[in-house]
């Protein structure tokens, strides 16, 4: 497998990262102007670094003019309280993960890569649709069958929830204080939007001082 | 039906502008680096004029620093000869129709749209694999299933060749001098690049000194 990783610089796409780090031959991070992108992209930017694989950065600033999400810098307030709660569907950014592997998959063709790895789990399934099998599954085909290689997508994490991710990721030794998750993309993480409250539990035991803040900041 | 158009101001997508005029709410275009992009959008910003119906352009730059292709300024010449022919394939995008549609349903469950429309007919699944029905099919279902309101693709041109599209433009008596399609992108169409070849069969009969060239140059 030679793969593109769509990496974000959040503790599901580092935990990918490493997990698959001999199989990785470029990381791909998007800036679509969310408040949380450029704080992420710090992250991402540090374990491209750290792994020796290169990282590209995409704008696609059209999302925040014409989209309407409140996760982005155009939208309104991030609203506070858990990850499944009605209200954090106001964050929802329409179809952001279409878009993404499509570009992925593009890149991956023109690079002679046969696969895009993306960090999507089970606990995103409750809000976003784009991160469930029913997309994915024809999405892969789409990717498949829309490119000469035969570019495949792949999710690892499919049917894993946070919790799971965090603890292959302790059992790889990822540093999660280099990753980031807050939606508000402040210095140091909020601790009350629905990232932040998944981010708390799925680390729950772990050395919370060490990886609730990232040790940049 | 209330639909998003990807619209490039080409002979194709100008026909079905005007075939679902009523349906079609916004019109969206894309500059991803061609050679012929500019020339396209004038078409396309001249038709958006007459039909009123509003036309937004998204810039997608990464896709001529990072992807490779000919029909791109970053690429090689664009080579002479029939549409199907094997050398054409250096034109080739790559996932560019992936890519678009993924973007237009974005924008299109953004702006409570329920369909997209593309232009893709049989002429193109010979050199085009995300023209075919093997790639539409399943990312029509990767966007009904990856958005709130199951927004739809359609390819109304899907089975048609180019000259059922200009016959059918024809009836519906769009002025295709009003199109632009040559790939080199010079003010006035080369005549003899795969698209400019592909054009003049379509149009044989038809009053080709105003068909073949803008009259806008």
């Amino acid at each position: 497998m030679k793969a593109l990783l769509i990496y974000s610089g959040g503790m599901d796409s580092t935990v990918l990262l490493y997990a698959f780090q001999r199989e990785i031959k470029l990381c791909l991070a998007f800036n679509y102007g969310s408040k949380h992108n450029d704080k992420e992209y710090q992250m991402a930017s540090l374990n491209s670094v750290k792994t020796g694989i290169p990282l590209i950065r995409i704008n696609l600033d059209f999302i925040n003019k014409y989209f309407k999400s409140d996760l982005l810098q155009s939208g309104g307030e991030i609203p506070e309280g858990h990850y499944e709660d009605e209200s954090m569907k106001s964050t929802v950014v329409p179809f952001r993960n279409g878009i993404m592997l499509a570009i992925a998959v593009g890149l991956a063709e023109s690079r002679n890569l046969d696969t895009v790895l993306i960090g999507n789990h089970a606990g995103d399934h409750a809000i976003y649709p784009d991160c469930r099998l029913d997309f994915i599954l024809p999405m892969s085909k789409a990717a498949f069958y829309g490119t000469y290689n035969g570019v495949n997508i792949e999710a690892p994490f499919m049917a894993k929830t946070k919790r799971d991710i965090a603890e292959i990721g302790r059992d790889l030794d990822v540093d999660f204080s280099l990753t980031y998750s807050c939606y508000k993309g402040g210095d140091v993480h909020c601790g009350l939007c629905g990232t932040c409250t998944e981010r708390i539990e799925a680390l729950k035991g772990f050395d919370n001082t060490k990886y609730l803040q990232p040790s940049l900041f």
